[in-house]
């Protein structure tokens, strides 16, 4: 982040505390729970129902890849859509049904209609004897298959009948489909803000992620940035990599990026790196959680997770971490019917919502800057920036904040470089450098006035 | 530490034990209890008196910089004396008393001359609710102002009384002052050495600084040296910054630098790095302090605290770190009258003494070596270095110090390096490299014995 | 390790798995059992008797190196060997007896044969008060003495009686002796495994490294190796140094190597650092012993303990590292008579043989490879390589070393490098790579796979 910035001023930029609005919270929860009742899969009109709702937030262009295409190493499935799906016993009861919970089915099962005897059945029952109340969420997309997935409990209470096995679902040639909005900064150097809407009805997991990034989008209508943000609400794996495919020469544009999911828990942040380990992004998400409150976590990179393993793969080795607060496959309601409405709260979203806002005000203002009278401390009391009665035992963090502005400040170490070494948030170190701008004692660095090496 | 000291050999060259000779505690407390009772601040008769005493000890070059010369960004204040100070109530008796204790008075106070009641003085008066007993130290220097500081258990004793309020100070055109002693030695490259000689009856901040340095001056008095070392005993801030202005140019020669302060108390030794952080002080402290004694710690620099910001500003940035025994602000007497003469105590302040001695043994005596018996190791045991019963588990100190001279000794790491490796003590390292240079299998490294990189 | 292995395929090379085979351990115990009751030292028959019983599991090349030759630094001593020794009280029983234990003799000792007061005899006697029914181990190799040792209990217990004192001691011109293995493998550069052969009945130290070492070469036998592994059975110091003098050209082909040593006690396996401390051995084997089960670590190099210290002198700079199970002098039992055959089990004994084995198999089979698909991931199910049922909370360990090896294979990280990334074994990073290379979606890279700096 480098010379091509010297000529921002700290004074201009847009802030986390004004994208942040009161009630966001809400919104948010008011969304996922819209978003929450639609069957997603990788295919299907779940995907362009859902988009069809973000869209009424944030403008969406949408786009459709065919079955059969080649995407990368992989092609584009069957779409794959459903109309009703149960087991019933026969006194007439439904003891499985997709009404009642669309994680009742295997995604993309084949359709199926058979009477069977429990045992034949049996071996298409998914369940969770460890949690024996909550319904587990099972996918079996490149495999032809069809089951059911129910309560331990549920399983446990069917007897030995004769029962009718229904699955009214299709696959067929169609296409796959994904939604995204650009909000064009002065550089076509982007920010790529990524959520996977691919699941069912698992809050968390991630109405939370597409919730957020819509209304996320939405506060950067018609703000003046710097970098152009992607925000993009595409399948798991075969979407991304569909996007990818369709993107390969303009991939190398993302100069920072994020996959957002599970952003609704209590659990505190976790931020887990990029391939690339220490990015701009990396640095900077790992700064955000460290001094968003206590229990924020960074984590490796590893190949397993959400679409950050596609953007890092190697031959395209972007820099895009992945935010979450509870990490995918650590919580209990993981993956299950108690990934609900309750499980994911305003305040959490609301705090999500200012992590990514955050990392926006990072790169928006992230730059080196020059302090003017580099020799000594200048004197901040005759200007107003200063207690004057001494003696006390400790500064006031706006004091410390300008004092490591003004030490650090000699056209090597950026804003970000203080805020780390500070320890002080970044928006504390910006607003810092702001004053001292306004003060006549910092500006913007030009290329001449770095340190020799 | 490179390529001009290949000349050097360990044999020559002073050690810190030579420095610290029996008693010094004891003189260093005596010359504090000298320095204590005089009322400092940044300008004034108070550091020409506590100059005088030092004189006696380490002839001091004065300078007395007159009121408004631009020193930097800073401009010199006009200067303070003050001969007496009262708030006395209706009955003849002085509730504040300057003659009780020169922190009575908001230092920089302007003169004041008044009857009113309390309601009227209380906005003047400074006091400690959480330790009722203590008068708080404060300061004014740079708004007009005037005040008292005063036991919080005195303060609330005050009666509505009506109050004879005098404050007989001045403030006029006159100088700031400070004192300094340079040692010559073989080359022009100067190690700083500086203690801040402003703040009023405060034993450990730092009437123990200044006699340390002072008497530790006084030691290396006669002694042939590698470095140059400059004394300085300067007025906080104001007196660094006009020193830097004063020596804007000879600044860069400085290539090691400590400031001193609160080096009398009972609490192990804090060394805090320079602004470079990793400069040859800062290792060289840092492994002091880690080696001298349980409880030693370094922490990280930052852009508060003594003279070391005014040093470490990025216009100089100076490699001066700071070294103190309770870390300034973290003691509960601190600024306070119980900063007193019981504070400190002869066996801590001998340890400090110690602590910068061993600084100066590592600077003067620091080189890279060659081990002449390389393939190999060496057969001490036949030139009397080694213990000649085997078998037992561990080889003592003296060997296991021989031992790391000897694997290391390739040219490219130097002692300090060869005993921060060892985690054995520098003087250790120094006394095996002199005992193996003796013994012919060790000789400082010339250019061509550097390994190829 | 880089370029010359371009041609190397995951696929050939051997693994840990096919040299340690069932019932090693107990057969490392048995071979240790059979060396320990030798008398062995620097010199002498017993290491002579020691390499006749190697050479029955390990063909030999024997190198006699005279009296009075100069090695390095040093000169091969004068040959010892010891027919009898004891202490006999006036009522003719040995209170001392050799036969009874070697370590009653200080190893080393001039031949003595006189009658004494136990006052003239007693600084002649070693025990251990800490200990007191342990024999302690002792030498005095290069100062003439003589001595015995023995346990404190028996040591109070004698009376001031007339003591008959015999040592049938020779120290006579003779020769140092040492053995080694070569194992010619593709490339003439070396593999150093090495075990010191001069301590008497001392099962841990260091039967247990000697039959190890013997047995593993063994099984090397017949199996087509990248590297040439040399297996080294000398006297410890003398023996290293000696090694190296005659080999003073060649040690430069070593490019790894291992020291072994107490390899039989039921500790956690420590590896000591090379000098070095990150070479490819050094990594290696932080790795192993971080992977192969609880409690394995890693520590620094220091210039104390067995020969490492040869081989890691300046004017060698050899990366050898020491692999033990306790470290030497950390446990109770070293340098007593309590290192006997039941402190080393063979469990133990087999864990460490695997340990070593798992060296052979990394320094055999790293390389760089290329991911032949490294646009998002590979499609695996398709191949059959990947759980088709997903949902689940975690990808199998297998499927996670895939996608490690998939991700980071750019040119630019070897097998080892994933490993230690991925904190998956080398062995589990190894299979990966070969069922990826079958797939066709993985190759050894070229040079030009490199990536750009």
């Amino acid at each position: 982040m480098g010379g091509d910035m010297a000529d921002s001023a700290a004074s201009r930029g847009i802030d986390a505390a004004r994208l942040v609005r009161p009630g966001i919270g809400e919104d948010i929860h008011r969304l996922a729970a819209e978003l929450y009742p639609i069957c997603r899969s990788i295919t299907g009109d779940g995907v362009r129902q859902s988009l069809d709702i973000l869209d009424r937030h944030l403008a969406l262009e949408r786009t459709e890849v065919p079955t059969g295409t080649e995407v990368l190493d992989w092609t584009i499935p069957r779409e794959w859509n459903i109309r009703d799906a149960y087991v019933k016993a026969s006194d007439g009861r439904r003891v499985i049904d997709f009404e009642r919970s669309n994680l009742s089915v295997l995604s993309y099962s084949i359709p199926v209609r058979a009477h069977m005897r429990l045992a034949e059945l049996r071996p298409h029952l998914f369940s969770l004897p460890d949690e024996p109340d909550r319904i587990p969420y099972r996918t079996s997309y490149y495999a032809e298959r069809w089951g059911f997935c129910l309560a331990h409990r549920d399983l446990e209470a069917m007897a030995d009948d004769d029962y009718e096995v229904v699955i009214d679902s299709e696959l067929k040639d169609g296409a796959l489909t994904w939604g995204e909005h650009v909000h064009r900064g002065a550089s076509a150097d982007e920010v790529l803000l990524s959520a996977h809407i691919c699941h069912p009805s698992l809050a968390n997991d991630n109405c939370s992620g597409l919730a957020v990034l819509a209304l996320l989008g939405a506060a950067l209508s018609g703000v003046a940035t710097r970098f152009t943000y992607r925000f993009l609400f595409a399948p798991g794996t075969i979407g991304a990599i569909a996007w990818l495919a369709a993107n390969e020469a303009r991939a190398c544009r993302i100069k920072h990026g994020l996959v957002v999911s599970c952003l609704g828990d209590s659990a505190a942040p976790t931020y887990k790196r990029s391939r690339r380990g220490n990015a701009v992004v990396d640095r900077a998400m790992a700064h955000i959680v460290a001094t968003s409150g206590p229990g924020g976590r960074t984590i490796a990179f590893s190949p397993y997770g959400y679409d950050e393993r596609q953007y890092g793969s190697p031959g395209f080795d972007l820099p895009v971490g992945l935010l979450q607060r509870s990490p995918f496959g650590e919580f209990r309601e993981y993956h299950t019917s108690a990934d609900d409405l309750d499980f994911i709260r305003p305040e959490h979203l609301a705090h999500s919502f200012g992590l990514v806002a955050s990392l926006i005000e990072i790169v928006e203002n992230d730059g080196l800057f020059i302090n003017l009278a580099p020799k000594g401390e200048p004197q901040l009391g005759r200007r107003g920036l200063y207690t004057l009665i001494g003696g006390d035992k400790g500064a006031p963090a706006r004091q410390m904040a300008m004092l490591w502005v003004l030490n650090q400040s000699d056209g090597s170490h950026s804003l970000l470089d203080i805020a780390e070494r500070s320890q002080l948030s970044f928006s504390a170190i910006l607003a810092a450098a702001r004053t001292l701008e306004e003060a006549g004692l910092l500006a913007p660095a030009r290329a001449q006035d770095r340190p020799q090496a």
